[in-house]
């Protein structure tokens, strides 16, 4: 791929939706109710089913356009990479700015913003949700056990998870009420009962499984980016009063399936290549199955920004998903070195991802300090947790010199405990 | 229904699968590689689809005949308990005694056990495990922590439970092999990497959902049972020396996700109704959210057995599922009390059934107390925990004077790590 390829489609220079992108959802015609596998370029949706019912595609072996009209993407991403690496491909030299004059037969594909809706874009078989930021396992660990000893001992040896709730999680745009529960007050021998008091974000991303494997076979860290399909943006919404009480000893439950959050689009790991970037330094060393070689962070740049009800938005959080201890290849790894078999459509949480700065921390239990430090908004208005009506939006892009890759929005609204 | 009808189908007094029972599983016939929803009356397998193409059901409002050759129950079970009690009914009214001679063209659909194969009886979504075995928590708690403390102070106001793995999940019959992964033995300080040493089943019933909800809606204990379909017989392998080290503090995962088991045949709640037996006396008294009316704890005489590579089985441990602290339609209203969806085909684990007599633990952790206590099997050898080559068989029955109703076996294999 020519990076430097320009698109006859519109683009502006801040889209995260260039034509080195090519990002995979689905959508709904508003007015048809037609759902198709689509793309965006710049503003431009792109009907990939139209698009294959005007010949784009047909070279392709092992295409199937009947994966197009899906509800979700899991049978095309179920092709193979060569596959759907092609179909990217193709899209990125249909629309190129030196093919235009040929190519305007495929304008017929293309949807405004405004007459479509996103789905979600996979169904999501087993979620699993990692703890892979060192900064953020740090953060928590000073704030509820011991600054001298913030980080529990299996943390450097193991990339922590554990399984989540893949029920309730729901595409960008959505509501949600404020989850009610049982808490336990600090200075209360008992607990109460009633609606969340400390409803939090997490900033996250999420990696798409995109082949699976068979009960007893684990995946190498060599061949971890075989499985691993796209990556899309994750807000793990959190009520830590309610995990106070009930995460011992068996971790987090009704504290984090009230709702979760992710972006429409899912990015592919080949539009992520390019912005690879070192790893941390993982010492003690590893164990053999947990080693990896090159470079297998990414540099993403990641922002929080919280919108009250009729007023603008704050950002409160730039944190980048490069801080990550762990990497992807690596919670595979260890995913899958006890023969825990994974299918197409898993999808893997990387943790809160936060920084070494205190403008870094991807909470608001890190930013606030365990409420201790209200951050102001731009409105007057103060944020110890996240209120009712609020909006919260995760954005997260690539960039270098030539090219922007990103993923939109992630957002949803806190309405009030029904 | 009358609980005396016997059967025109030959079934042995000790036989698991009354005529009172009908079960719903999914059979592939072994010469035609033909899939269907069936049911087992003694040793007879019942193809329902064949019933149905002879004309059985037809009756039935909102019975649809396509559902019956599906990989899996789902689609059945969705069709709504109005349909699927009816239909179990119906399969009762055919094979009781006196309607022998107007019924003997339904004989088409039966098939001999050596002919068929029991698949994964339901596409489980979901998975949760809780922990309400008031006997179990309190054994772990005294072994691992304090005798004096054994309850974590939030277990007699929660029904703990989490989220578990389901994509490992087999049925009855399979073999898996032993995990690798890492443990940190006591008397080190760095952890090692290797095969699990420490073995373990547990001893689990789990229910499946039959009624799907959409977030934001919470299920009452007084509605719960509208969204129990059945039962199955649950072992959820455990490594514990992996969970030792890596469950804190956001509980297990590799130590649980390598496999687990469940028995082929879903007894509807219906066939269970006549053995409801009353629950634990709840003292601190629970959240009214949790309150509960009747007699909803289950008479379950509940049985492990280990069998040695060519040797002949031990019974280990004789339990009841009447034991259980949280009833099943607490645990729903829990899991649902803060918004989070179901859908039809989640599995939800009872967590290990311990009784209060040392014969009645549910795991070898329990039963060797934590490998002080060797048991000793029929064939000489002994058991800490559970060996390479040994298969492990769960068993459980209802029964009262008149009818059985049972769970048949819930068997796995364990093969060496691979």
């Amino acid at each position: 791929m020519n990076s430097l390829a320009k698109s006859w489609i519109s683009i502006s220079a801040d889209s995260d939706f260039s034509i080195q992108n090519i990002p995979f959802g689905i959508i709904k015609h508003l007015k048809t109710q037609h759902i198709s596998v689509s793309t965006r370029i710049g503003d431009t949706i792109v009907d990939l089913s139209v698009l294959a019912d005007l010949g784009a595609f047909s070279s392709i072996k092992g295409f199937d356009k009947s994966t197009l009209t899906n509800l979700y993407l899991n049978d095309f991403i179920a092709l193979g990479k060569t596959v759907t690496s092609a179909v990217r491909l193709e899209i990125i030299e249909l629309f190129k700015e030196s093919n235009k004059d040929i190519n305007q037969k495929y304008t017929a594909s293309f949807l405004q913003l405004k007459d479509v809706e996103n789905l979600l874009p996979v169904k999501v078989g087993d979620y699993t949700d990692f703890y892979s930021s060192i900064d953020h396992a740090t953060n928590i660990g000073t704030m509820i056990r011991d600054p001298k000893n913030a980080l529990m001992p299996n943390w450097k040896y193991i990339p922590v998870g554990y399984h989540g709730r893949g029920s309730s999680i729901c595409v960008s745009g959505h509501t949600f009420h404020r989850p009610k529960g049982q808490q336990k007050p600090a200075d209360s021998e008992f607990p109460t009962f009633g609606p969340s008091k400390l409803l939090d974000f997490e900033l996250e991303t999420a990696y798409i499984v995109g082949k699976s494997t068979t009960l007893g076979e684990s995946i190498s860290t060599e061949k971890a980016d075989d499985y691993i399909f796209g990556m899309v943006l994750f807000n793990d919404w959190s009520a830590r009063d309610i995990q106070t009480w009930e995460y011992i000893p068996l971790g987090p439950f009704l504290s984090k399936n009230f709702a979760s959050t992710i972006s429409a689009w899912v990015v592919t790991l080949d539009a992520l290549e390019p912005f690879r970037t070192k790893g941390y330094t993982q010492e003690p060393k590893v164990f053999p199955y947990l080693e990896y070689r090159g470079n297998k962070n990414i540099d993403i740049k990641l922002e929080v920004a919280i919108m009250p009800e009729n007023s603008s938005e704050t950002v409160i959080c730039n944190s980048n998903y490069k801080y990550m201890y762990w990497t992807m290849e690596q919670q595979l790894a260890h995913h899958t070195i006890n023969g825990c078999n994974v299918n197409i459509g898993d999808m893997m949480g990387s943790g809160t991802i936060s920084g070494p700065e205190p403008h870094e921390y991807g909470s608001m239990m890190e930013l606030s300090w365990k409420g201790t430090k209200p951050l102001k908004l731009n409105d007057g208005s103060e944020r110890k947790f996240i209120n009712d009506h609020d909006t919260v939006i995760l954005r997260g892009y690539c960039q270098n010199e030539n090219i922007r890759v990103g993923f939109g929005e992630c957002k949803a609204k806190v309405l009030p405990a029904n």
